[in-house]
């Protein structure tokens, strides 16, 4: 099988990771990208690369010729976009924050935009792969996870789902700088992000607050996540260190076993052995989540450590491997 | 008045920091400076530096001759050194663990080595200087605060003191580089440590949480301290990152006005207003430590954010700030 | 003495640092700071500081007040600064490009623009100090020297001033970011220059090219310059490696004698010793410029390493060192 | 076809490498892997992998059973190595130095040991790829090329097989620290690298002046190079700025032609549009070498930038290059 993809919204640092990814991948090629702001263009005229790729306007692609289409819109934007994806009867993976959210009151509360297509809403589903992977298979429109929530989500989801996860959960998180995108602004300037380290949207203000409540929500009653995530002075890679209590009467190893019972076969989380915790290493460059276990001395509470690339597993990759689902191929197809 | 100070232990990253704010301090003079390792050699044979500071063995030091004198060994080395140095009648400030805690018991759990000198653990200060100015100015011998105690004890001082502090504290600690010294090892090369972030030592490992339960204990009943540190690809400065609880009923304005009194007139204090996070420039290459106040939804719930320059305010320089407290100079002398 | 100390356009890189040198400096004040983006505003709601400076608008500074004005301005912009300045009858020292070119013609040529102001250019002084220190001790305008040309002139004056230097000159340079200024663009973006390394405008683009020629080109007949800046990916720091020929009958002793009898007691001048080159951390943090030299197996060729802080002896040091001069202060006042 | 593949030196930043490169390559496996200080334990003891390949004692592998050999050992203690390997009939690409300069007194001459088996260097033959390719085809051992002289041979190899590049060349060439290896120094300790830029070994000191000699002296009478390496605070990439004259009379088309016809269909070459120099972001993570090429205002000036990244196509990845070609594999395989 040959999959014919299009990518909408090529040029920012998603949209260029998944052409690259898209390139080495056996079973996929390249219909068509679109760039409203550079069409008319190449890649190789924004990036230093030798991908020829002409850039055209997205009125201009031929949504129907495509199996699957990707969507690296900023949120709002890819709502239209999204739909006519649909409207054309081609698969949609969302990379966007519009389509994370089934409830539309709460995606408008978090995002400040009403939502216009509830009706989309309905049938997307979050493509949280090792979580959510039976409806990811059938699915015509995913919402592809944000970075932040993919490293909280995989890093409690064993005890979530084993109902040991006490509701107040703390999550120091660090990004590289590339998560917040190519445009320009201040805080992604090179001399005030270099051998500088600063906290954003601290306390109860990240949208991505959301997606974590989304799947960790159900599972744990009167869930309370605080979340506080970091400026790195890193291109890539996200570490978030978790500070959670469990159920004090599980022993270390029935709490490595909650993971390796859910993770047991899954080619991209790699769980890390006693005494290491995760760092960003273990992942940047690869598909992979790393999740590291650390036990402290009072019972129930715990560490866990969790890394991913965020333009990977965070973004680009987990979209590949939504479309590897998607299409019954052998999930790390492309990756290895 | 002109001091003349020796410094043993010139070489290390903190000796070499001390020798730079020696040399631009208007009422301090150079008296000698030693190196075991690099005895013979100048300071520009070991730096890139014009610093033609020769270095010569302790045991050639005339120790007599200085008003004060600076160590910068490792820990159990300074023991006997600051011993010396005592006995030779002269002030002491103590870069190492070896003089800050006054329980050589506390000393010998944490660093597994007995504690040689008990008797002069009895005289010696703990010299936060913010916290215990009073006691400093007269002392004989300093145990210099080491940097991640600093950032903790600062930026929580003002409420335990209080008596709002609630017991279970979170600290997620980001260091630079340096602050793992100039000895060779693994994790401080560059191609491990550059685009990279680890966790290390985190649950109940690192040594520096008994400078914690020093100064905050007392204050805080059964306090319970989850620190957890972390190598950041940066050379220089901490950021520290707190999660704490304090009594519910205390309004914004009134946790405010807890520190606004505690540092009122503090030259080297930063209170950032509010909706401001401290980062990492807001310190680097000062002797300041910076502090934000972020409340959460929740009330009670409350992240603070404390910077230093792990060399400055995290030791040599709280170092000299220490000396100018002694010799009652003006604090901020040799500094701005 | 108290110098009252203006400043136009505080609020990029090289005015901050300017703030920062004059808050230091024990024989000045600072009288007023001016911007005319962020007029209304106080330092600290721009730079992570807890300096107050309130900025003005040009216009509402009390220009007649000053005893010597700083202009941080871009080129073109600062013609018509400079000029009311002077004709407040106060010294004025530019840091922008408009009054180093004593040739109104060469100005143009190098800069697009015609020269407003050549009746200024007539008495204006380049302030390279150790060059022009007895010109710059009584002039009422001193145009500051650029960057790049401080690490060339100043690696190559001693050659040239004794007419042993070949007129092919190829110099390899490396900038740290913050030489691109606080103007947001994508090479200067995080994830653009880290971990990258970039020419730019190499072959004989670059109008640094004019100052080399300045200096330089009166004692070396057709003399000429190959200048190729790289963007390095480190915030401060220039290092410039110059391939040169010189007269081939020189030895390596009489060629130290040369930069040792041209740079005797220069207090910011730091010639390495035989076998050091000069590397970034050599300077980065203080106002020196470092030389090294090392000759190549064939006599008359040798390669002149040469590194600045940027910031300082690049721009707003040594503009401060021009103020030390003008107003016979000694020279490392406010550095030491 | 499967090759089955051996890896003598498998812990080092090369070795690790070529591991990571052979995991994807869909016509290699690996047979075995060896280091002699870490046998016993799995590569995820040693890196943040999740790679538990099993080390082994190279006295412990089956040399026999492999297909091909890589050997990344330093020079001198690959010598026997090379000679086991081919004793026991397997073809073997060496990373070191030990085969690649065909001539013993020159092997000397640059590193100080004799050579112990001038009988296998002299059926060597020096694996630079793009130049080399027939020879490579039926060779036994592959000298595999150094990181700098990769760039350097092939930033002028065109320009040398034409006749027209002239003697006098100057190597202003920049690497990122992986290419000092892992093993402890204080050159590559972070904070010493960090924010730095440091030239070192250059004038006529550096040992990879002789692969230069050896690809363009032929073509070059008199060749003279002038080689100033620097490190460069990044973990990964070599940028060289070549600095050279030609034939005058040749137009710059001319020369472009003679690049075109020397590089066409080279699918790892990546000529750069007038314009354009060659930056480390065109080819870190990728097998490329990226070449720009721009003249001066003087006719046959010029200046040729090339980058690569130096653990691929100037280490692990020219070798599994290397590889393909010696067996006749598509030249790709296993990068794209």
């Amino acid at each position: 099988m040959l999959l014919h993809v299009g990518v909408i919204g090529a040029t920012g640092y998603t949209g260029y990771e998944l052409l690259r990814l898209l390139h080495r991948h056996p079973q996929a090629t390249l219909a068509w990208a679109t760039s409203e702001s550079a069409a008319g263009k190449r890649l190789c005229d924004l990036y230093p690369t030798p991908d020829h790729t002409p850039l055209i306007r997205m009125e201009d692609a031929a949504l129907a010729q495509a199996d699957v289409v990707f969507l690296c819109l900023p949120h709002v934007a890819s709502m239209a976009a999204v739909a006519a994806v649909r409207a054309a009867g081609v698969a949609a993976i969302d990379l966007s924050a519009d389509y994370r959210l089934p409830d539309a009151t709460v995606y408008e509360r978090w995002y400040g935009h009403a939502h216009t297509r509830p009706d989309l809403l309905a049938e997307a589903v979050y493509g949280l792969c090792e979580v959510n992977r039976s409806q990811i298979a059938g699915a015509g429109l995913i919402g592809n996870p944000g970075c932040y929530p993919t490293t909280v989500n995989l890093g409690l989801w064993p005890l979530a789902r084993a109902g040991v996860l006490w509701p107040r959960v703390i999550v120091d998180a660090k990004s590289g700088v590339s998560g917040a995108g190519r445009e320009l602004r201040l805080s992604s300037h090179f001399v005030e992000a270099n051998e500088n380290l600063s906290p954003y949207s601290i306390g109860y203000a990240h949208r991505h607050i959301a997606e974590m409540e989304l799947i960790l929500g159900p599972h744990v009653p009167g869930l309370q996540i605080t979340f506080s995530p970091h400026l790195l002075p890193v291109s890539r890679g996200i570490l978030s260190t978790l500070y959670i209590d469990i159920d004090p009467g599980l022993s270390e190893t029935a709490v490595r076993d909650l993971y390796a019972a859910a993770y047991a076969d899954e080619p991209f989380i790699h769980l890390l052995p006693p005494g290491q915790p995760a760092t960003l290493r273990h992942t940047v460059g690869s598909n992979r989540c790393a999740i590291g276990l650390t036990p402290l001395p009072r019972p129930g509470q715990w560490i866990v450590t969790v890394s991913e690339d965020n333009l990977l597993k965070g973004a680009s990759g987990q979209a590949v491997q939504n479309m590897n689902i998607l299409f019954n191929l052998q999930e790390t197809t492309g990756f290895i």
